[in-house]
């Protein structure tokens, strides 16, 4: 049942650094306990705060090394880079208006990078980055981490294998409660830098989980969107970006078939709702369903058939699922093990592409630069299109 | 526990005649159901179909006296008028575009109507019954069944005590899946009609359960609909009407708050949905999630706070809700008790009527012709937006 | 769908008295419900309470004739069998130490008897009404109304089928929480009888629903039980009788299968729960989920497969489901409707007796006399065995 | 939230050895995620197999030294102890009847010992270890990993606070369906061993699982347990060892309430189920339910209020549960971070034990082998019961 990439290889840990992630800082940690659980990577090096003094006692906390607890991530690239026993990867943890300079940074210094989501605060730099990124011959590994899940993998295969048919319907939400209220003009640091148009970008809400609902429906219908008409709003007094979005979506034809078409709801203003992903696709002969807050569950229902309850590691679970299982059925795997399996696939890139002429096997399943810039270009539809009072708008070039 | 409207008061059942819900109907049986459960009305004449010979073995089989199984409904609202014995009120279970024909033969004879939803097949048809509604004195009662479930009614007067808060986002849906494939054309007698033009009206999809579901929302939140932008489609190849909707909505706002906002989705296309109502309903203080099957359980999550269970008849459940309880928490309720209170809601007011200058007691609670009304200016409006590429638009005066 | 016993046939409905039932009542207003929802009974006389005056005040809320509300049952039942259009059916639902008394004046007096459980308050009395029962030729129905469930239908015709294979594990539970405090004491009148082994007989918890519990286990799976070994309890100081059970089974061994055991769970002092029976079995084939607060829904795993669900009138339901279906799937059905479809087997089996040496059709499901003698042999054994400090019992001849 | 023993200190990682867990074990590969998980732990040194090349052959897949994978346990226990890099820590992950040479072996040689439950496999093996253990002066832990779920530290603290109130009733249970057929015939590795009473002991489905679920339910009541009755079955013909078992619990009564009562079930021969262990605790304040294959909820109802869903990292959990949670509610943790909760708390208490007259500070919470040597007599003690045809039997001294 244990995947390649999730086979406990150790020809060595792979060397790893990290760009933000310091004290009070949630991301960082997750990408932390994702790196270490399966033994991929040992993380040796880092820039994790912008204050110096901060990062120095992070990098302490966390068993780094003295000299490798860099003030900036510039210092950061160019020592390691120069170092024999120097980083392969960087994870880069900061506010999204961060991820460009310091992604570039790394790229530059010939050093893999693993970045989180969304890709840039603005499409610019998202344009930027994928020339950066295909320049420089390195991978980078966009942590749309719930494409990790193992019951997501199967019901993108179980697409792909034509189990459902033709796709009509695509319906996807990402409620959550935590910004119902000003929180942050009250000092919680999650809330301030998401909701500051400065560090975010243009979107709020749509930005932060908005973008990951919509990467799922598409990751797991592989359907392109052709056109959106959204509704942002801003419900709290104040607050500077959008806190609720409703999205109609039109995706694009495919082999004869009506174009498909899809909800997208993201809010993070619904009281009793804490981390609240769900994905429903149905089409011509069947419909699936699945929920984030329990994972390792998808249910299936071929037409016309009683609903089956599929499992993780259990009974009518498939090999997309089981390349990324790690134990068996009712052993409930989480968040942190999703996550996980993006961070074990970009080892088994980065192994690879230790050869001489190196290749990414095609079975590697990750989000891209690729992905994130069609993430950008997502929220800039969404953006404008409320904008222009829910105007079906194409996704820009 | 035990409602006024739901006790067995029998100062003699009402004579009750009902129009269509003969052989191989759905919805005629429902409301015979709905009719006896109380003990508030007995059957004692029909027009079942409109087929005589069918109309009259349909009679026979409900124990209906020969003489009072009728061939035509003209006949029956004529011959019922004229006797001392006859119907005090009529159940119209056709479809939708026999309802304004019915409804008024039988008003214009002195008898109050008990009418299927939607009002009518046209807009035009609405405002003309509402004119005659008004005009003749009579009750005429609506069955949008699924507000007469008791955590429905809590959850309407949980907004209406501000437990919520300002309301901010309405999300309900409707999915089914029974008309995935095109059974209208293998002689499905329900599935004929309801895809029919002439017969359902301008309204496929969003008609039959979009009104429901759009009925719910407003019924529970109070919030008027500003505009909408509609999204139809039809899936299935050679129907006639949509059998999908997408719809965004906008509430008009109240008390300097922020316009509330809503998500609308109706299907018939989706497979594992068998009758999958849902509405969620988040405000500033509070929200509220309920599943109609799952009915007799209401979530509330009071902002902060652990998600709390409400059970129909048990611990949390409110006047509201006692009011249309027959049986203790843990002994579920379903959709015959939950359509049956709207009988006997209506029980009550032809009760009330009776009297000299007798008025409908302000607590009974039950959908009117005026609701009717609105759900035809929905379809219109939805219908309208969609053909102009998802325009906001208002509901038609 | 329809079944033959919710037909709505209406010959003209079965002419129904009732035994206790009067204001303040639980039961009796359930059985009313019941009776009346198929429209196949017609209450029409009554001994609704013990108490001359609230007997005759409750007759008259329930719309009967004057001269028909009894003072006493032994009055009613004479006085019904001389008038031409006396009763033909009685209900019984009184506490159950008046079970006996009752169903003997009636049964003597030529009338069929639908009586509640348990059968009575001793294990003397049930002996010596099977043999009045059988020496009447009347009908004799016990209103285990859980049998009623379609999905419980479903259930015993899967068992009946092999689909489970040679069942090895019975596991039924039935909490509740509303005796947790001694509620009896402060004039609750359903708490009152109950915990009175006068009114009630030797079992509380054990008697009032752990019957319930064993006979819907028995009625799924048609298994004998051997032996059992029961601990009784009584949690809540200076109350009567036990207010929590744990027992467990040991069925007769059928067809060189080894045994099955079965463990049974009662319990009236379960805080957070309502009226929670639940059943599971397990075979060597597969297994099968039933709740009874979530009563349309049966799952079912077939060994080595994915979990389905099951729903009433939805897929996968069989026709032991659809003869008791009312409506379609996803239109919930609950308590009322299960506990109807005993009426209305009832009403069947009435109308067949009817005719000369008429005989109760196979097809018609329900609990008979000698169930209601095997639910107080069950009570014994327990008793005795939790006596004996859960000395392994079998149920007494 | 992350609490001390999650914080990733690394004042530098614990080296750890590992005996069994070889290619092809299950049990092993979980003890590595929960040691790495968190950081605190590196495995350095590995007698992976009782066959000395798939030792060196799994070691050096874990990117073991060669020289330090070792052909056996009493070697590595030898070598290790003599190197000035030997490892601190052991795990024993082997079949239950090695537990005791294995932990012998490791303590004799001054290194903490951390193994798998059940402690060993006969009740004798046991009380030696237990003398082993406390004569050494050396951490002993045994990974009944389920207490390490923050929902059940949690309801400990909550049992412990008095918020349920006297504890009345306690039900446990654990089916699994794997063994269901006679696998262990067909050469699974897992099942083999299982059902061998040379390797597993006297217990089979009670030693494996049963264990588990009956050190969950004292560890969240913290009752001790008086007497109990069992009856334990072996349904698969020709399995040597039980695969189901049926407990009735008697718990030693406290400060003058009545004694609470329990029943215990677990099953490998259940279809349908998984790895179903499930909590349900009731006392006279209060109920609460949970459910491992649903971790993260944990139901709280307090007598006569609605019932509450308490979340990890969510609203309701408490500071017992934050000391063991890494992220944000919503964000589902699962069984291998519950295992690594155990395994952190280790490394914290050998961290503390490094100081001179090191004491293993109060707040640290792992089951120890008095635990393990508690388990040992329940085994003993429903083995015994059974064989008594369920006579109470109290756990051996």
């Amino acid at each position: 049942m244990v995947s390649a990439s999730n086979t406990e290889n150790h020809a060595g840990p792979i060397r790893l650094g990290m760009v933000g992630g310091g004290q009070g800082a949630f991301i960082g940690a997750v990408h932390r306990y994702a790196a270490r659980l399966d033994g991929h990577f040992q993380l040796v090096a880092g820039a994790l705060s912008s204050d110096p003094d901060r990062a120095r006692a992070s990098g302490a906390e966390l068993g780094l090394s003295p000299d490798r607890c860099y003030g900036s991530f510039e210092e950061m690239a160019r020592a390691e880079a120069d170092r024999p026993d120097g980083i392969e990867a960087v994870s880069v943890v900061t506010p999204n208006n961060m991820h460009y300079p310091v992604a570039k940074a790394f790229l530059e210094a010939g050093i893999h990078v693993i970045c989180d989501k969304p890709l840039t605060s603005t499409l610019d730099d998202a344009r930027k980055l994928v020339d950066l990124v295909e320049k420089s011959g390195k991978l980078f590994v966009l942590t749309h981490n719930y494409t990790g899940y193992p019951m997501i993998r199967q019901a993108r295969s179980m697409v792909e294998a034509g189990e459902l048919g033709n796709i009509r319907v695509v319906q996807v939400e990402y409620p959550q409660d935590w910004l119902a209220e000003p929180i942050e003009r009250e000092g919680q640091k999650q809330a301030a830098w998401r909701t500051d148009p400065e560090r975010s970008g243009a979107g709020g809400c749509i930005g932060d989980i908005g973008t990951h609902a919509w990467n799922l429906a598409t990751f797991v219908t592989m359907l392109k969107t052709d056109r959106l008409s959204a509704d942002l709003d801003t419900f709290v007094p104040g607050r500077l970006l959008d806190d609720n979005a409703h999205v109609m979506l039109r995706f694009r034809p495919e082999g004869g078939a009506p174009a498909a078409k899809g909800m997208l709801w993201a809010s993070q203003v619904s009281p009793g709702n804490e981390n609240g992903l769900k994905l429903r696709v149905y089409g011509t002969k069947g419909g699936i369903e699945w929920a984030q807050e329990d994972p390792n569950r998808l249910w299936f229902t071929p037409l016309g058939q009683p609903k089956r309850l599929i499992t993780r590691g259990g009974t009518g679970a498939n090999e997309a699922a089981a390349r990324v299982t790690r134990i068996p059925g009712g052993h409930p795997e989480g968040y942190l093990e999703g996550f996980a399996n993006i961070y074990s696939e970009a080892a088994a890139a980065i192994r690879a592409m230790r050869a001489e002429n190196g290749k990414v096997p095609g079975e590697l399943l990750f989000p891209t630069v690729h992905d994130g810039l069609d993430g950008m270009r997502f929220i800039e539809a969404c953006v404008n299109s409320s904008k222009a009072n829910g105007k079906w708008t194409e996704l820009p070039a």
